[in-house]
């Protein structure tokens, strides 16, 4: 039994708290919010992020990110990915031993694009962490909290730490597989939301299921191919951090980015859109920043250059997909081969 | 311009019939019935297979195969995979000059499990062929009459063949990608019907978006497995023919194979949903070769093999979905990634 420390009481927190708990794990789950960290701890539900579930014996709610630090083995974290620094900063303050880093976040730092792994080792010094790892797959929190069937993906540079994160995690509905690629997974993770807008858009357009397996497809092939010059491997994103993720992402009409392209496709403006929503749209800021990465890693991302000109500069979503399906004669997979032949898999 | 034969004037012969004309082919639709030939050359519709649509004046319906096949380009075989022998026989016996050979049929021989270039090779002698190449993609016919954006693959072993196929059928709504790997392409489409399967039981259960995305994944993971041991690239599987195909199949609930799998997972047994449907269901008799193919080259296909148990031996579905979850704690892609150390692949 182990004591883990979950720092972000969300809907994805929250599940994987219950997982770690259902594990026989004592689990500190922190909440900056005095009043959710009381409900959690005195009555075993979290009313706003999954109603309806009573959360397992083992889950303690605290708003002490102190309290929540004491003689922890491992720490899960479980914030956007914009805080992820702030955070970081004050759990190095408090942590007074070494323990193991594994997180859940889906994004890349806007300015910087760095993976979250990145922020963890930049921030905390290496005398406080064994070893950084990170969980993502196909997985709506409020399924996992049912207990359904759930599959997701460790991946570390340590793969002795990646196996320690599968053994926590892995129960009878809970199925984690191993991974030696982490820049891959946190990839494949973070850009999946420009995809899902991308799928609106064709839906709002009034494309069918071709359109939208093509630009799933070929939008995976080109992220791929971003995420193999920044060194990840292939093969990574036909796994569960990437297709399979994207999936549930892409076909699901609950998802906002899904929800903001659609009215992009109809004809509306990202800002009315924004406005309307009064929420964060992801794929939107990841967009963005894709965009700028693949100027400046020379990678081409013809889909992702369409929908960050239809997001921000307001061409026509109609004409960017005629450009797209206008481009020069391709073959399908000569890009990634060669990406194959960097010395790092190929001695792998 | 070129003459182009079509074999076979189902939904999705016809709109590939509908692409070439659109691309300044001459296109001779055979059909084995004569009412259908004489609908499609005086009324320019298909009214069985694509209900509603104007063909353009460049099809010409005919019920005379040698009449379809003089002076001919190239033939583009759309036939049901069980008859590709018998047609291809006839063809032979009329054929006065050599002609490359597109196919669109997905499917594998069953008994022999050839696949469908290997029937081709078998029954067309060398000096009546160019070139043999496969299409295949995610496409629903119906949408590619309409002329909505669609995307395909075309492989063959002889790359020059593969970029003439992707020359006639490449257009504005029409984006043909080369892939050099054959075997990768056939494998994906004809395999793709037992995860469509596997969905529907899945969704019958009553499981999540999760369990669905897993077992897509992982069940192309497995596919891609056995694929790679029968000479396919991996890479191949994560492109149009594997994951995209893969994506419409088990998002759309029109696929019949969905919907007997959803039958299965709500507890009917397969001689009563066969009965009922009164139709083939592809998936069934494609996990039955899958499975027996697994075992004679030795493959691990965990997913395939719980769906042939719950199909011929009566296995409950959750049954099998525990032991699935259940099973030895695995790395995500070791397994494909060996296959990358192949001679044939690691020196393309």
């Amino acid at each position: 039994m182990k004591k883990i420390t979950v720092v972000g009481a969300g809907s994805w927190g929250t599940a994987l708290s219950m997982v770690l708990a259902d594990n026989g794990n004592f689990v500190s789950l922190w909440s900056h919010r005095e009043d959710q960290a009381d409900e959690i701890r005195n009555k075993h539900i979290n009313s706003k992020y999954l109603p309806g579930i009573i959360l397992p014996a083992g889950v303690k709610g605290t708003s002490s990110l102190a309290e929540a630090l004491e003689d922890s083995d491992a720490v899960l974290l479980v914030v956007p990915a914009k805080s992820m620094r702030e955070v970081l900063g004050k759990i190095k303050g408090l942590l007074k031993h070494p323990v193991l880093f594994i997180h859940g976040v889906k994004g890349i730092e806007p300015g910087t694009f760095k993976r979250m792994s990145e922020i963890i080792k930049e921030e905390i010094p290496p005398e406080l962490r064994k070893a950084v790892v990170v969980l993502s797959g196909p997985s709506h929190a409020e399924e996992v909290s049912l207990r359904h069937p759930t599959t997701v993906a460790v991946a570390s540079e340590d793969n002795g730490a990646a196996k320690e994160a599968q053994d926590i995690f892995f129960n009878h509905y809970f199925r984690v597989y191993t991974n030696e690629d982490i820049i891959g997974v946190e990839i494949g993770g973070a850009l999946k939301n420009i995809i899902a807008l991308g799928a609106g858009i064709s839906d709002g357009l009034g494309y069918g299921d071709n359109a939208k397996a093509a630009l799933i497809t070929r939008g995976l092939a080109e992220i791929s191919r971003l995420g193999t010059k920044l060194g990840a491997h292939p093969l990574t994103f036909i796994g569960l951090t990437g297709m399979g993720d994207l999936i549930v992402t892409c076909t699901s009409v609950h998802s906002r980015n899904w929800r903001a392209g659609n009215m992009l496709g109809k004809g509306q403006n990202l800002r009315d859109i924004l406005a309307r929503m009064g929420m964060v749209v992801e794929g939107v800021r990841t967009a963005e920043a894709a965009f700028a990465l693949s100027q400046k890693e020379k990678v081409e991302m013809p889909i992702t250059e369409a929908i960050y000109r239809v997001l921000f500069e307001e061409k026509l979503p109609k004409d960017a997909v005629d450009e797209l399906m206008g481009r020069d004669k391709k073959d399908e997979i000569a890009a990634l081969t060669e990406s194959l032949q960097d010395k790092k898999w190929s001695e792998s």
